[in-house]
């Protein structure tokens, strides 16, 4: 079949989808005007086939998940999405549909996220498919939310239910140790955690809240334990947290009750994109009512306090929770 | 060899050689102030081993090329550098020596540029080594150059001059056919075309110039027959072009007068990084003044007029010059 040329490609599947700024993706480069009163932030994921994604994953939901993992760094940072660039190196057995979907599914997130593709490129690959996105954001002035910060007293909070997608992932890839708990779900459960892994949902709405009260925030895309034990180091900060205390989600509460050993999993394994967040006492309860809301649940989980080790994560009776490998490396 | 976590990476190689805003590389997003009266110009170009360049060219120079041609982006758009954001897929078998090779050329170019390093994305490859890059500039307001602009009768000039990447690309290769001509050449003469191939130099410094006098401009990264072509068709424009005025090398003109096919891969061939833009007559002196106290060398090389066909190249004698293949691409 013949190829269309990279403009070709350009004016059929992206065009279409592209913001105001963009110059219709008929230029090298995009403008974004100046915002009185704001700062620009600026932050890039890549994301490579069979390491960060399924090949064969739908092709709308791969480009979601590339463009939802940087407008959750937007989020952490308490940040607004103002536009995006796309890199997309593409293997050589691309075809029209699985680009087509690529595009539908990124056109659909970019509107619903109010997020417009800028520009980017588009290039061949002689490897497996890579994307690599720069998203745009807007922040008022010196408000950006850094991870480094948390001091010590600082509630520590966590959005969302943990673990889930790290649970989804494991269903996956299908490994025969999994059969037993697999096989103990509902179809409904097994989809909702394949669901986590595969579309995480951005915490934006939780972007004003962060800029009146957090001291700190990241999000957690390398599991809960190495992300906080991250934040934390920064300032010289520890915590101790009881492993009750990580909000789960229906599915992996049932499933962590008879199979205690997946706590490690939930507590380590990464694409969460929940957001974690360190408050000073004095603003929980505003930091918590303005969370309300937004409808994002909130979940206090420890308090940061000075010291040198990693936080600790503590079961039921008090005794430390060893993990075998704290953070979930992509890398 | 035990690999190092994704942040000990960061923080051993690339820390060092980022800039204000980026908090030390150590959050997931950088800062940038806006400035009052200027404009943000955004662009991403990606480039995969195999594709854009040699795996086993120097990481220094991998690195630079890959910065460099973002930055070239930026100065045909008029904008000055003031970031960039790396993205890095690594294959398996990267080194320290290879890495810290790699981040010394950045950093120099860095400096060189005044283009700081903010942040990025390292993760694990699959496959070959892919580099996406976004570079941020400023821009006056509404200064911004386009691709789209070219008026009938506007002078068309490129910088520099044309073809030597794509015969130093050529020469790289080594293809039998053309083992005569190469064999024809000085060493300086083979290592200078070798090296416009290797490392581009953005022409930023002609921004004012263009910003100034230019109605429309792009950098030359798919050949000149091609981009001229894209350049002129945005506004319903077309041009003849006497090859002669075509500015060569010293390198280039010598293997032309003996071996005239080269000016194929001359005039269509790709990685120049070379500027091309329209100036309505009326400013040509003004502009070829602001060029010239630049040091960039400037050269017309014909005018555009209407018309919806690519534009015609002509030999001495007037005849058209047929071009298999009108415009290099790396897709």
């Amino acid at each position: 079949m013949p190829r269309p040329s990279e403009d070709a490609l350009i004016a059929t599947y992206f065009a279409p989808i592209a913001g105001a700024g963009s110059f219709g993706l008929r230029d090298d480069a995009a403008v974004l005007t100046y915002e009185p009163g704001q700062d620009l932030v600026v932050t890039k994921d890549m994301l490579v086939a069979g390491v960060h994604f399924f090949a064969d994953d739908p092709p709308g939901a791969i480009a979601r998940k590339a463009l939802r993992v940087n407008l959750s760094d937007l989020a952490a940072k308490g940040a607004e999405p103002r536009g995006f660039l796309l890199g997309l190196a593409l293997p050589d057995d691309w075809t029209p549909e699985w680009l087509a979907g690529f595009a539908q599914g990124l056109g659909e997130d970019a509107a619903v996220y109010g997020c417009p593709l800028l520009g980017g490129d588009t290039v061949k690959s002689n490897g497996p498919l890579a994307i690599s996105i720069t998203a745009l954001g807007a922040v008022p002035e010196c408000k950006m939310i850094l991870r480094e910060g948390a001091a010590p007293g600082d509630l520590l909070y966590v959005t969302g239910t943990i673990g889930d997608a790290a649970l989804g992932l494991r269903l996956r890839i299908g490994a025969a140790e999994d059969a037993e708990w697999a096989k103990a779900m509902s179809q409904t459960e097994a989809a909702f955690l394949a669901g986590r892994y595969l579309l995480p949902q951005p915490r934006l709405c939780l972007g004003a809240a962060l800029r009146a009260h957090a001291r700190a925030a990241m999000d957690i895309s390398d599991g809960l334990a190495g992300d906080l034990a991250k934040l934390l180091q920064l300032t010289g900060m520890t915590a101790e947290i009881k492993a009750a205390s990580v909000p789960l989600s229906g599915a992996a509460r049932k499933l962590v009750g008879q199979w205690p050993f997946l706590l490690e999993t939930i507590c380590t394994g990464g694409d969460d994109y929940e957001l974690l967040c360190a408050v000073p006492p004095p603003e929980a309860s505003a930091f918590e009512a303005s969370a309300a809301a937004t409808g994002i649940k909130l979940h206090k989980i420890g308090a940061a306090e000075p010291g040198d080790a990693p936080p600790a994560f503590k079961d039921k009776r008090g005794r430390d929770l060893v993990f075998a490998q704290p953070s979930f490396r992509h890398f």
